[in-house]
């Protein structure tokens, strides 16, 4: 964090119930309200929809990948174009990535040291190299508010020497990371920056393995947040809800919790139970992109030829551009079409879903209520799924 | 016409300057001031643009084909899906062509008589049939404020007896398109249709057959618009210039002139210069989709690498969403990443330019400063065009 940057990240935590949180964090470029889907921007874009859509249908907070950025156009030139923000045309919270799970997914590309990982540009084949310092520094290159740490991504259903190996290395690369955060905080002659660096909670599905990776975390110092990882990686779901179940007993109230790669909405409803407060997937933008749209009745595929000649919106509960101006029938028929216009409508109404859902999830929080809320809407969009 | 629609076509010429014209076309679903640039949405979108980003760059008007809405998802379909303005999205003015363009494209696909065409579908072989009958039939039940004639459309560069022989019939396929147009609009049951028949003037480039076919079109009765096809199809654009040249002496001033087909910059400006009144074309969404975007120091392709850094807008002398919030740094690094954003803020970009500079145009003639102003526009606008 930079200096006098202080308060820039406060949460408050406004009321509980049960497991399930409702507050308010504030980042330097906006509050975000929790709990707060966070739809993802790969390339430094959430594809098929501009800023503007983003804003229309109250996205606060949008990720965006280390890894690709780096890559390309490289920090240096988001970093020339006067950093993320302004590059994306984004003016919200932004959370960056630390890297560590798109170069630890290059199976057979890459190479894993206790200095960091050599890996080959998936879009070139040049030689890379990402460590704790390169994967801050180059988040401090590109400005977000939320930086995370560079950790050991392993598979979602490795062995227990496997997941104790790649602990142990998070750890030590979590120090090394804050170390040079802080030197960049002290020392960047980049623009003001005042970012906040994450760590990251791996352990796989061993809950003392957890247990101590937290602690390993909290006591490595101070944090303005706490991210998940490792799970939503493979690993079958009863077994996340476990993990995430047993770490709600001892999370630190105080801190945010930001659970990594959920996006499904029956599983951000979960993990809204369980207590987490922030969530991030592709899944509403590819599903979309793929014809399938969330509704409350469940997952509902345009393409289908029932949907011909059906003159009634996408959503007949939803507010966005494309259930307020569209008929089924159109959409249908854009797909039927391959036109691109069909892949930004019907990404755009899962985003605005998903961002939909968790504000009525902090609704029922709020109200108490939130057991009844989400018994309701799971058995309500359970029902169709098959159907 | 439908009974009670008198006045609902009414174009207005409010000034001349030179060849050139300044006026308002009343429609239906309201004014298109002139000279207009009209997008082209093939499938009943515009690629890439939802109908709200059209309105925000102050399209009046779009241009939807009934060859490809007939095949896919059939007009049936639309006018069960509440008619063309409704399954768009659209309220404004909508100009349906006849699909004469597109089958007589289809080579070896389809068989000429003079009862009409024969022919396969692109989408799945089957085989279909346009007749000046079908052709107005399926625009009824498209219900774009304008419909056009079933003509015989020839190659670009045909021979005289050639084109002699499509005249006379695309003659005889007017007055059966205009009888069965006068008929739906005593007899037809669907909603309430308020809708003109443009006829299409043909004759190749030969000006005799240009002046012979007007004739034809103006001994069959009053019209409500002119159109002039058969341009821009693969001949040499001095012979273009040189026909609109010829028919800008004789084509009567009451009526607004459609020149299909053409979209480039300079071409709609050359088309203005010489009477005409509103033009369409794919251009600027296709070459938008290639990275071309279109400036007033010529077409920019941000491919290119030299924009890998550039913090300037796209045309800094633009108003539109693309060019008030995007870096040439980022739209490039859209295109060389292939997200979706790019080919949708191009496109946007460009059906702007036109719209804006047909307003230009526009302004230019009402104060009687056309010709210098489009001399001026086109010394720039082509002396950087190879740099």
């Amino acid at each position: 964090m930079s200096p006098g940057a202080a308060g820039a990240f406060a949460f408050t935590l406004e009321a509980t119930d049960g497991h399930a949180r409702a507050g308010v964090w504030r980042l330097p470029h906006g509050d975000v309200t929790t709990p707060c889907f966070m739809p993802v921007g790969t390339h430094g874009t959430v594809r098929a929809l501009a800023p503007s859509d983003l804003a229309a249908i109250d996205a606060r907070i949008v990720l965006a990948n280390t890894y690709h950025l780096h890559l390309r156009p490289g920090e240096d030139v988001v970093s020339g174009l006067g950093g993320l923000h302004a590059f994306m045309g984004w003016q919200r919270p932004i959370l960056t990535d630390s890297g560590g799970f798109q170069v630890f997914s290059l199976e057979g590309m890459r190479t894993v040291t206790e200095e960091g990982v050599r890996f080959r540009s998936h879009i070139d084949g040049s030689e890379r190299f990402l460590s704790p310092e390169r994967a801050v520094e180059i988040q401090w290159a590109l400005g977000a508010d939320v930086a995370m740490a560079f950790d050991h991504v392993i598979p979602g259903r490795s062995g227990r020497a496997e997941a104790e190996d790649a602990l142990e290395r998070t750890q030590r690369w979590l120090v090394r990371c804050r170390t040079r955060h802080e030197e960049l905080a002290r020392t960047s002659r980049l623009a003001p920056r005042t970012q906040s660096l994450l760590p990251i909670l791996q352990g796989a599905t061993f809950p003392d393995l957890r247990r101590q990776a937290l602690q390993g975390i909290l006591d490595a110092g101070e944090w303005r947040g706490l991210a998940v990882g490792g799970l939503s990686v493979g690993e079958p779901k009863p077994e996340m809800r476990a993990v995430l179940e047993d770490l709600a007993a001892v999370l630190p109230a105080a801190l945010p919790r930001y659970l990594m790669g959920v996006g499904f909405p029956e599983d951000v409803v979960a993990a809204v139970a369980l207590g987490m407060d922030l969530a991030d997937c592709v899944a509403p933008t590819r599903m979309g992109r793929n014809g399938t749209a969330f509704t409350d009745g469940g997952p509902v595929n345009i393409r289908n030829a029932r949907f011909r000649t059906d003159r009634a919106p996408l959503d007949a509960d939803c507010d966005c551009e494309t259930c307020r101006t569209f008929s089924r029938g159109y959409l249908r028929h854009l797909f039927a079409a391959e036109e691109l216009l069909g892949l930004r409508l019907l990404s755009l109404h899962n985003v605005r879903y998903l961002v939909r859902l968790v504000a009525r999830a902090r609704d029922a929080v709020l109200a108490g209520s939130f057991a009844a809320w989400s018994r309701e809407w799971l058995a309500r969009y359970t029902h169709r799924e098959s159907s």
